[in-house]
């Protein structure tokens, strides 16, 4: 094992220390070795490279060629009226609001698209043009039909009948596919909101029309000389972001549910350490499932394990990373290998003998360091190449799913005998379980009778659960990796709010251990350990992967029917949080999750402190518009604190601060609170 | 009127030197004027704020909040390989593809956005739901019907008659819409390109599916670790590009021909010196001719006039600024006040009753120069407001276009009384001739009994015609205003190239009287003086506004149908250019030429100088690809020179340039060449 000390000292300042990189040991260990080696990876590079400071602060406008103007900073307050502009006379509110929607604009293709591709292999299986893919949770399919518009049953001679379930698919297919582009109406799922959402929305001209036309209206109205007024930009920017998370996004969940079985609970483990010296180490990394889903099967046939034998190994490991990671752990209890700025990590090791990626959080530097080992970078999706020479691209077709991915699977197997002797795998890994969801926790925390979300309400109400937090989003090499994930998410559960995980932050938890059952006794305040041991739950839930923020939405939409807690998602006790974003994705999600009425708090920083009357506006205006608010709290205790003094004040308004005291109610209390 | 000299020696040296700032002289008058004021314009903020020189040369990647991250600059060459890269591990050339094709996204979203609003007023005019709007060009209508896939006949009982216009127009309402984001399918209009360009498009795997989609799918694979192949994302920018040319563009230019009238030939006048003193002036500026169109009508009603007179004017003189300018004046010959970088100016004369702007290359300074005298500043596209107070926002709704249009009209014959003395008109205006297009080119050019492109075809072969230039595009303030338009035009008339010219080049050809028969004997080169003179046109045809560009298209596609030139456009003796751009529009449109085949020179800078193999893939590379090249060129008289050498390459591969010295070819000189 390397010495992690010996190496600080005796390197140049211009790479990284990595006591001060991250916080998991693991990680530590690897960066010590690629520098070792003298291999740099992302958490070195961001001690050579510093980012712009303009930019960083949203004020940098590259939107024609007469700039990029960078307007000065606000460095000390900005006295009287704010007279920075850019060449065309923009503003620094114009300018940052520009570039904000223009985040959510990649953020919400990025999802979008992702979730295209799905919805087309949907089409492909309800056709079934395909034998990799079926039809395979119907229970889902039938529930989502009717929010489609998709009648479930069919009318014979005065009788109801059950419809042909291949007929339903067909038309969910049709129906679903069309939300992308659909010239007239409104996105459809909107309406599964709480109705005072989506009447909010309606009001405030914000409802998504379908969801690619709001992605362009936004790159329309970010143009040079078009939108200058960064109320009218947001408006925007809020329909591009509720197209995503109440569209894509949603449509991404909710048919790959259908084609590949809504998560239940499963357990696994997570962190480089999962990774066997003396297996195939086959890494999937990226976002996609369509491809990923197909891996898993093909690795895990005996076909492929006699075939790895055969080569000298004693199996296959498979491994995820990123949200590919989240999607194939969910369903099928594959460990997780590494977070986003692990990734570089895992091929360090030595061990990975082929890493798969599909889309989003690739880093391109992957092809550089795999490079220097024998480990084979396979490029998979026609739209995410990679320009160096030692990267394979097999593009994946649905239609061949099966032969490509048994060409994947065996490229890894053959290239096992290819090691070096160097393979230094962290020993370190935790167990978590995973694979929560909408319909899971109706299961655990629901009503014995009833199976809703009453008995969670029911504790929300009495206290022992003060409140919900959705913790989510990416790392950034920009902070201590983990550190604010980690920080934030045991400060709220030792405050008794329940953590609903999805993304990077999850896998920082399941390294941590958090995603367990007994962490309930050890970090959490007594409320919500009483409720997770009597339930047998873990005190942070994962949900999945980004997509699947759209899952806390409607979770959260079951908290709203349950009753007890208003009528809106604004009137919950619930906050979001984003410790470590990275990724344009994060400010789509963020800014749906602002647009449904969720107090939000970014770490790292966010791009509008260079306009400090934008800012302004997406935090204390934003709440009067919508109740949910945009916050930067780069503290982690500090950004849970906030979150936790929201809840309360969420609580005092519905009038149930007093209940955390008490250790029960009856229903007598309950139906006072609710008049 | 104001001493420019004086003024430039008085000024500390952070104002415009007017003499530096333009060559025309009315903005320098009113550029001095402005100085007096106190009063800054572009042109003197172009000399306070650099821009900055990495985004420049395009190696800014700010499309992660790791960023942004700013790449060394290639100074002095890269010696060995270069090793510069992101936090990620991006290239230069990933962040230079990723910046280019996000600006392709930029562009060919505004482009198309403007066309879908048009499809929707087509789309309510065809289902006859307002009143101010009708199809008003049927012959245009039923030209563009069969390319929509729609019928314009019938056959009843056997018998083909002729289908009920009505019917015609709302399934091309229909048509038209779904082209934004069908599900299936490829464009339509794609299939009207020179049958070798649309398989050579096939085979590349670059024919568009939709509009909107494939601006989506850029910002999905611009998101970061995502596409990561510099070749990779061009492909996707060039399905983009394409979309916008021949999707977006040109539906945009054909339903406002059905809607407004084809443009003919119109004679009208251009520069500053339109605004009239004793008149209420009213200037339109943008680009959507929606609202301009019902606003010219209501403006030269006799009720408005007479309301104008009653008010103490002589009359309302309309004039127009950038695209909406070239919209008007085509097809009903409003004078042209201003380009582009004129437009605070147009202000500064205090003789601006009111400015009405639609969308796109609206200076947000408009609304500060505006503060400082009486006019009104009314903004009226729900997606393009303005922050500042003074701006007024009439939200134009078509169902409502004529009282919205009154309304404006009136605001600005109201506010005639409301003038400081301090008027001060620059005296100088030019004559123009605008209006050309596929069909009067056809009609004035082609053959007296075929009426088709076989004379035009003709003169070229014989060579009094050397070759066609499309010349383009914006104004920059970090050149001089219209030096580049000027100095590239004449260049190339005296060469014997005709000119086709759209967006605030035609303004600046205008200004400088270019557009105008006259102008053959005192500019052009012998050969196109002696065309010009014997068919009574200018040496430089005004072909209308930026989606207009897509005239250009089909007049190119024209000329490879009449054969003897080759049977691709890009085997025609043509060339492109655009010598003072500023948009990501001129990106988009820059990128459709290249992609349909089309050597392209632009002038000012391209973001692409800090990643040089970037550089070489979408210049020379992708001229093996497309036949069309990428190339820049700041000397506007080598600018024009490289064009030149491009189409005289193209003559000899056709095997006739030799023919530049005879005058005349007779039929089997030319079947000779064809063969």
């Amino acid at each position: 094992m390397a010495d992690v000390k010996k190496v600080k000292k005796a390197k140049a300042p211009k790479v990284a220390n990595p006591l001060e990189a991250t916080i998991d040991v693991a990680s530590q260990e690897m960066i010590v070795r690629a520098q070792e080696l003298g291999i740099d990876t992302v958490f070195d590079r961001a001690v050579t490279m510093k980012p712009c400071a303009i930019g960083l602060q949203g004020i940098c406008c590259k939107n024609c060629s007469m700039g990029p103007c960078r307007l000065p900073l606000p460095k000390d307050g900005i006295e009287g009226e704010d007279t920075r502009k850019g060449l065309c006379g923009a503003t620094a509110n114009t300018i940052a609001a520009r570039n904000f929607i223009r985040m959510i604009a990649g953020g919400a293709s990025a999802h979008s698209d992702h979730g295209r591709c799905v919805a087309e292999v949907f089409m492909a299986a309800a056709r079934k043009e395909t034998e990799a893919y079926q039809i395979k949770d119907t229970d889902k399919l039938l529930q989502i039909a009717p929010a489609l518009g998709v009648d479930i049953t069919v009318d014979v001679d005065g009788e109801i009948k059950d419809r042909d379930i291949d007929e339903i698919a067909l038309e969910v297919a049709e129906v679903a596919l069309a939300e992308w582009g659909k010239p007239e109406g409104e996105i459809l799922y909107m309406k599964r909101a709480p109705e005072a959402l989506y009447e909010k929305w309606k009001k405030l001209g914000v409802l998504p029309r379908n969801i690619d036309r709001e992605i362009v209206e936004i790159m329309h109205r970010t143009h040079m000389g078009v939108d200058q007024d960064y109320k009218n930009l947001m408006k925007q920017g809020t329909r591009a972001a509720l197209a995503d998370g109440w569209g894509g996004s949603m449509l991404a969940t909710d048919l790959q549910d259908v084609l590949f079985g809504t998560p239940y609970p499963v357990q696994s483990e997570a962190n480089l350490g999962i990774m066997k010296e003396d297996h195939v180490n086959l890494i999937v990394h990226g976002h996609e499932p369509v491809l990923s889903e197909i891996l898993v099967a093909v690795a895990q046939s005996q076909e492929m394990v006699d075939y790895a034998k055969e080569k000298g190994a004693k199996g296959i490991q498979l491994g995820g990373i990123c949200c590919t990671a989240n999607e194939i752990l969910q369903r099928h209890g594959i460990p997780t290998a590494a977070t986003f700025l692990q990734q570089e990590l895992a091929i360090i090791t030595g061990a990975c003998d082929a890493m798969v990626v599909d889309i989003q959080c690739i880093m391109q530097n992957l092809a550089n360091v795999a490079k220097c080992f024998h480990t084979k970078l396979i490029t998979t999706h026609p739209i995410a190449k990679m320009e160096q020479d030692n990267v394979i691209h097999i593009e994946f077709d649905e239609a061949y799913a099966l032969e490509d991915a048994k060409k994947i699977v065996k490229m890894a197997i053959d290239n096992f005998e290819n090691r070096s002797s160097e393979v230094m795998i962290p020993q370190y890994k935790s167990s978590q379980v995973a694979g929560f969801g909408v319909e899971s926790i109706q299961y655990h925390l629901g009503g014995t009778f009833r199976g809703t979300y009453y008995t969670l309400n029911d504790n929300i109400i009495n206290g022992r659960i003060r409140g919900i937090a959705g913790v989510v989003g990416c790392n950034n090499a920009r902070t201590k990796h983990n550190d604010g994930h980690i920080k934030v998410v045991k400060e709220l559960i030792k405050n008794d709010v329940i953590v609903l995980t999805t993304g990077c932050n999850a896998i920082a938890c399941a390294m941590e251990g958090l995603l367990t059952p007994e962490a309930a006794a050890v970090h959490c305040g007594p409320g919500l350990a009483e409720v997770c041991e009597t339930v047998g739950i873990p005190p942070v839930l994962h949900l999945g992967s980004c997509v699947d923020n759209s899952r806390i939405l409607l979770a959260a939409t079951e908290v709203v029917k349950a009753g007890g807690l208003g009528n809106d998602i604004c009137d919950l006790p619930a906050a979001g949080s984003a410790p470590e974003w990275m990724s344009e994705k994060a400010i789509s999600i963020g800014h749906y999750f602002v647009a449904s009425g969720v107090y939000t708090v970014f770490g790292v920083t966010l791009p509008t402190s260079g306009a400090p009357v934008f800012h302004k506006y997406i935090s204390d205006e934003f709440e009067k518009i919508t109740g949910g608010k945009w916050d930067l709290e780069i503290d982690p205790i500090k950004h849970a604190q906030k979150m936790i003094a929201h809840i309360d004040k969420k609580r005092a308004e519905l009038g149930i601060d007093k209940a955390r005291e008490r250790v029960l109610m009856d229903m007598a209390d309950r139906q006072k609170l609710e008049a």
